[in-house]
């Protein structure tokens, strides 16, 4: 930190990514990453648009909200395109949170929620999950914060209801309720249709784990206009073409294409159950998940050392070193064959000790 | 406005881009684009880079960063890649500016500046252009402020010399120095070379004008690692993988062609002194500009007016309406064709008065 720095972010705790080590080729089970290609419409949405990049992209991004509207069932108005679902979050702390309106959610859940809450002043209440991870609707009800809630939950996994994430924008009418659904392609419920009768109801989304463009930076907001409104002022405030041209493009041509990345969603969800069931075989704890990563722990190997054994074996997945979750890895799910080795080494691994 | 926006955001002045109409195929001399297409390694390396866009980029975009360093004559640890300058003036706000430390900029410059300011509940001090629009040096020195100049100025186009720059850095010792280098590849001096003699001194650059990638949005911060740190945690904790892979990759091939770039910069350059002297035959007032646009009013025409006239016949500029330029047009330079278009279209509109 240097002596200019605003005494606000003296003692910021920064997020630290998951790791992208280049020291050898390793199977990546460790940043949620979808295991296919974006499709081959997604590649000749970018190679045209990247002809025209000397000029500036669309800033309302309006081809791309209507492609998103038409597959979300809402209208363009109630969509915003952001630069990855973290800065539909960071805009959301920004524009709903402030020293008289604190952020309230789990506190095991996206490791990103407290780094917000910090950069920006606003006090976090962090609501702890009940045994197994749950997240019972009734610790939400009428809070007064700002709530913000990944369903299904990372890196847990487990999924709410519907009835209760209405339950909890019911209750909190004077407060935004921001469902996080970077994982919801996998197997829970969207709250999309929700935000129809809730406009204190802000859904957000990404392309990085269902759609194959994690490296293309594209996420949304869905909501009643008046809340995408005040989104957008913060947009147009801070970055006004926040999504590229190509980044526009490929979006707009993979929501074209949805039904190619719903059948890998399905795939990755087959090779998840498959794994979960693999890993319970072989003594493992693992999380009911309907995401794209299993959050499972071992009786007889701790949690940082599975991962360490893991890793020099060329598979990397994440751990977490906060103590109440410090036992677990959280493994993302790849194709069949990747859940395979993964088993297989792990496995190993059980047998060598 | 929704009711659930904090109040700290009630009054917002909102950033307006340029306007993109898409009723007519226009002449674009409104954005300060480049005419030229990316070059062909640009392309090609968006082209692969997409082929993985289903893998997370390099949040610490390593290979640009050298990239980056490479041709700015600094070290990797000097440079932020951002997504597109806008982002880093954002930061920089953020990072350098609070109740306590007002922002300094000219009364008539790029008017993102005052949209920052007012976003982040900064005291904005404007600080009045001389006769001719000229930035005088002495207005800025021990300002107690976070001082924020672009250089070539917009939308006037005049430069500083070096010394000034270094002049102001001297005198600001505790305060952080931005020297916004947008245009500077047309004619005008960078500070780079400064930044290792004043740590407080953070140049920014964009891709959009000089390097023909406005809609891949790129920029960069450069500095001492000191503010880059700085930066680069306000980048954590907002969106850790900001730059996405295309643009990261897209940059480095457009670093590596770089005299590609210089030389159409040398081109617009070329064109805008024609149009400059061309203006000036036809009874225009011009400042004398650095940039890749013009800044130029006519007698006897407002300013307003000939916006209406030359949109009217297919050639778009931009007039901002506050008084004190509302009797200007900026211009953008394209290729000396269009600038012949331009000129051509202008004494038409001239001889019909």
């Amino acid at each position: 930190m240097s002596e200019y720095r605003s005494s606000r972010f003296a003692g910021i705790d920064v997020y630290v990514p998951g790791e992208q080590p280049r020291d050898r080729k390793y199977l990546k089970l460790n940043t949620n990453e979808s295991p296919y290609p974006p499709s081959p419409a997604v590649l000749e949405a970018v190679r045209e648009a990247s002809r025209g990049l000397n000029l500036y992209c669309d800033p309302t991004a309006l081809t791309l909200r209507r492609a998103a509207a038409e597959v979300y069932g809402v209208e363009p108005e109630w969509v915003l395109p952001v630069n990855g679902s973290d800065e539909i979050l960071n805009f959301a702390f920004m524009a709903f949170c402030d020293r008289d309106i604190p952020a309230a959610f789990p506190d095991i859940s996206y490791s990103f929620y407290p780094v917000l809450a910090g950069l920006h002043g606003v006090r976090a209440v962090e609501v702890p999950l009940r045994p197994g991870f749950i997240i019972d609707y009734r610790d939400y009800l009428g809070l007064n914060c700002t709530i913000v809630i990944a369903n299904p939950n990372a890196p847990t996994g487990t999924a709410l209801e519907l009835s209760d994430i209405e339950a909890i924008a019911a209750s909190n009418p004077k407060n935004v309720v921001v469902i996080d659904e970077a994982y919801v392609d996998f197997g829970a419920k969207s709250a999309i249709s929700l935000t129809k009768r809730y406009k204190n109801l802000l859904v957000t989304r990404t392309f990085s784990k269902s759609h194959s463009l994690a490296g293309g930076r594209l996420g949304f907001g869905i909501a009643d206009p008046g809340l995408i409104a005040d989104l957008t002022a913060i947009k147009d405030c801070t970055n006004p073409y926040n999504v590229n041209a190509m980044t526009q493009a490929a979006g707009t041509a993979a929501f074209r294409d949805n039904e190619y990345y719903m059948e890998n969603c399905r795939a990755v969800a087959d090779a998840r159950d498959y794994a979960a069931g693999a890993l319970r075989d072989l003594g493992f704890e693992v999380t009911p998940s309907k995401a794209n990563f299993l959050f499972a722990r071992h009786p007889s190997v701790p949690g940082g050392e599975l991962y360490k054994l893991l890793r020099e074996r060329g598979i990397l997945v994440r751990h977490f070193s906060s103590p109440a979750i410090a036992d677990y890895n959280r493994i993302s799910v790849g194709t069949m064959e990747q859940m395979k080795s993964l088993t297989g080494r792990v496995e190993e691994i059980l047998a060598s000790l």
